[in-house]
């Protein structure tokens, strides 16, 4: 039997689009004369789909892409994701199904028994759990066909009452298939791989896997699908960050050979690689060509211009630097010199007529008061609002190039540096900005060196340096990484007893955190590659007393 | 017997300050020797605390508050919802639970069955079901104790295959008592009042009810906590926006009587009064006193400046008029009239200079583009950085004026008049924005009528009229309506044939709302009126393609 993993990148509400896609690879299967092709979780609508799942009309535009998968059929079978109505009087009014076609019939429909409802997922907020458990037998063979999270409910981790591989298994089914749609954060490619060979030598068959690829906004789907044998090796692995379409040969009287090589030695690079994909996903899906960026002559602006020239092209992300009179000649140069290795144009707009304007203009209105952070707030402002232009005029989106440890604590201004459609390296920490620096320069400079030996400063007011608000990055980074995704409470961090992190420090800076969370709220999507990311995956109220 | 209803305004995550609060509480019920005092759902920790639930120290914060609570219990009875560790090995690792506690004992814990996960609700996101069905016996009563949504499960409207009182009726109970967390939108309150009055209809017997009040960011709860007498007449109900605190006299052999008065008349006095709680609560919880707007001399800034001047006094009001060459005369003359009709701090700061200024910063890199929406965007951002600026400044928040229809189709500047700390009438569209101000004008002019009366304009041009861009907004309005809260695609709009709503228009305005998810993503926290408001209660993917 030839079962093949079709790994493809959807676009989220694009049925029509979608149901194309899938139909062309159904059309390559039946050429290569595979038994089985198997496509991933709510393919046919995109995933995660979200609340168009709420409308009506939409759902009847799934059955329609259904209806004309299944027409095709014809001597092959497909597997295929997608929203199904219940047909319940009590309960939720959709099922997230796979459903089983061959020669022309929906032979079989499979539910999602367990829907996860945590960090970024939401599915029980449009889906009724499954509740009956039986095999599909095609072609002799007995298969027990899964919905992503179904496999995930083994050993100490059990979120679940219900595992549905302990029902099924008692059928004696020959081989296991799971469609699904399983996004990218660090270390998360590990912990799958793991936990897919434990089902598979928890239950003694084969799993055939499939994951979708793409970037949909914040979440990063990395692909990897695989076939794993009995023995729980990965026999096949499809490539990270593409499309891909792989065939299979597997009869269940053998035992397929392992020919599986790991896919990179450095974690950065899997980081690196994820946001490539999603700064090029954002602007095809969304219509955009070029980006503008704001060069400081930092480490973020330059990581992000970095990632930004390998994702659109260097001549696509234009660079404009807007000193004032507290930048440092260095900034500039280093800000042009980074755009001469990328090749990408460049502007210096110095912002100092506008940001005079509006001191003037506020003159008799702030008569009599001392300068504080509303002028280095109107710095930052300022060049938010000629990014913005420069935007309206020649249509390159803004790219934000704030990170994790500043959108922590707040340091950074809203409607200023945190101005962009997207932002690119807002889930890494400053110390992870450096390393993603030191892998883009692997091969030779292209972040020059000064941008990552300098020490980092806002340059907002004379002879500025970070450190002068926060703790050095280390110790920073540390504190945010138990709190954020460590989930500790500030005495239990003080109790780790680790180096630097004193109650009073440990105190500030989570109280910084919570005191920001109505920042954090008007922030642009992050591109998520931790496992608790700000944004929809981490809700916070921002109206609370808490951590006192 | 006595039983009390508790109606409090807790504060998220103060679990230490919310356990003072009903300990207070305590002792006024002992003092009038009621015998059973009722809190509302998780007022231990105030509602909703979101993530704060994933913190292992926040529970335990809330486990010491309920010992705290407990040790109050001598000679009284008391029930109060709070997080319970579920203790499962498989499963959530909490319970949505209410505690009755009677002689400094926890009698029993009653968890919560039914996890409402929609709209903004994410229950299910922390909470395992409850399975487990029994009453409490106290003082020669049997009680049926539940938890908010556990009522909810009646009727045609079945979202759940369970309905707790039909599993707890079999063991014959004399009363229900009910704790809830309700948040308010228009016409939720006359639902509630139904559906609760169908429980002590259906199961015969009479139902204490207690709803918290307050606003917590965006979501408003009104309170209007009750008791439901067996004939399902509301004889006794707490104050809408107010603590209240109402002790009941019941006999399990006598039938209350109803003296129950209904509330308000007009629908739009409610809306008017969440909005004004909803501002108050803000700014108390916050630590703000005074807020900033910026007045344009429109109709949406008076609004939202006469709703600010009754939460947080006139004075505490700065209303900032910020003409552009494009403003006409009467605008400025209105704003400052409107001003002093309220007795609000007024200033007039011209933006011409700042607007000037920018384009000189950018004549070099705009050379030979002809005037956009750049040029208008950049007026709306310069307003917005002088808000910011002043509120930077003065410790102002400033209150952003958008109303949902503009924020539906993206009328609407990203860090312009898009600004601000709380979107005050962005769940209300245009012609409920004109019904608010009749409503604020209902004993004489507070409102000068000359704003009510002008033909709506953004000003960014010369004579430009809202109406250039967008349909009369009944029409507009209506097609927004069965877009958001009625769930119809463009199709089912059509086919409605109301007046006005052609197929192009139809399509273009649907399709308008759809490519300014991204805007409204980074749009700031929106005091919810309605069943279904932008923000955390309507997830829709940034990066789609649908309503094609």
């Amino acid at each position: 039997m030839q079962i093949a993993l079709a790994q493809l990148n959807y676009i989220i509400g694009d049925v029509e689009g979608n149901t194309s896609k899938i139909i062309g690879e159904i059309h390559k299967a039946k050429a290569t004369k595979v038994d089985i092709v198997v496509f991933s979780e709510l393919a046919i609508c995109g995933y995660p789909p979200k609340d168009l799942l709420d409308y009506p009309s939409f759902i009847e535009r799934c059955e329609v892409g259904l209806a004309l998968i299944c027409a095709e059929t014809d001597g092959i079978a497909v597997i295929v994701g997608g929203p199904a109505w219940s047909n319940l009087q009590k309960g939720k009014k959709l099922y997230n199904s796979a459903f089983f076609c061959a020669d022309k019939k929906l032979l079989r429909r499979i539910d999602k028994t367990l829907l996860p409802t945590y960090d970024i997922f939401d599915e029980y907020r449009y889906f009724q759990p499954n509740e009956v458990f039986e095999c599909v037998e095609y072609k002799g063979e007995r298969i027990a066909v899964t919905v992503c999270e179904d496999l995930w409910n083994l050993d100490d981790e059990k979120l679940y009452k219900v595992t549905p591989m302990d029902e099924l298994i008692g059928q004696k089914p020959s081989v296991m298939i799971n469609l699904s749609g399983s996004p990218y954060s660090y270390n998360h490619v590990e912990k799958r791989r793991t936990r897919m060979q434990l089902n598979a030598k928890t239950y003694g068959i084969p799993l055939f896997y499939v994951n979708q690829v793409g970037g949909n906004t914040d979440i990063l789907f990395d692909g990897g699908s695989m076939f794993i044998n009995r023995m729980g090796e990965i026999a096949e692995e499809c490539e990270f960050y593409k499309e891909d379409f792989k065939v299979i040969k597997w009869d269940s009287s053998n035992i397929y050979e392992d020919n599986h090589q790991d896919y990179y030695d450095y974690d950065i690079g899997l980081i690196h690689d994820a946001l490539v994909m999603g700064v090029r996903d954002y602007f095809a899906k969304v219509g955009f060509k070029k980006a503008v960026i704001g060069s400081s002559g930092g480490i973020d602006s330059a990581v992000v211009h970095a990632i930004a020239a390998e994702a659109l092209g260097a001549e696509n992300v234009k660079a404009i630097t807007m000193p004032s009179k507290y930048s440092s000649m260095g900034s500039v140069d280093d800000a042009k010199k980074l755009a001469e290795n990328l090749g990408s144009p460049f502007s210096n707009i110095a912002i100092k007529n506008v940001f005079d304007s509006f001191i003037d203009t506020l003159a008799e209105e702030f008569e009599g008061k001392n300068p504080n952070v509303t002028e280095e707030n109107l710095q930052a402002r300022s060049r938010g609002i000629i990014l913005m232009a420069y935007s309206n005029k020649f249509g390159n989106m803004v790219l934000n190039t704030s990170n994790k440890s500043e959108s922590a604590v707040g340091y950074s201004t809203l409607y200023g540096d945190m101005c962009g459609g997207l932002s690119v390296i807002g889930d890494l920490y400053k110390e992870q900005v450096y390393d993603l620096a030191r892998f883009i320069n692997r091969y030779g400079e292209v972040i020059p060196y000064e941008i990552i030996t300098k020490e980092p400063s806002a340059e907002l007011r004379p002879d500025q340096k970070d450190s002068d608000s926060l703790p050095p990055y280390p110790i920073l980074d540390k504190i945010l990484f138990h709190y954020i995704e460590g989930k500790k409470g500030w005495k239990e961090i003080v109790a780790l007893q680790e180096e630097g992190l004193t109650e009073d420090l440990v105190r500030k800076i989570v109280r910084m955190v919570d005191r920001n969370e109505y920042k954090r709220f008007q922030a642009s999507p992050t591109l998520r590659i931790s496992h608790k990311a700000f944004g929809f995956g981490r809700r916070m109220p921002i109206v609370a007393r808490y951590n006192n």
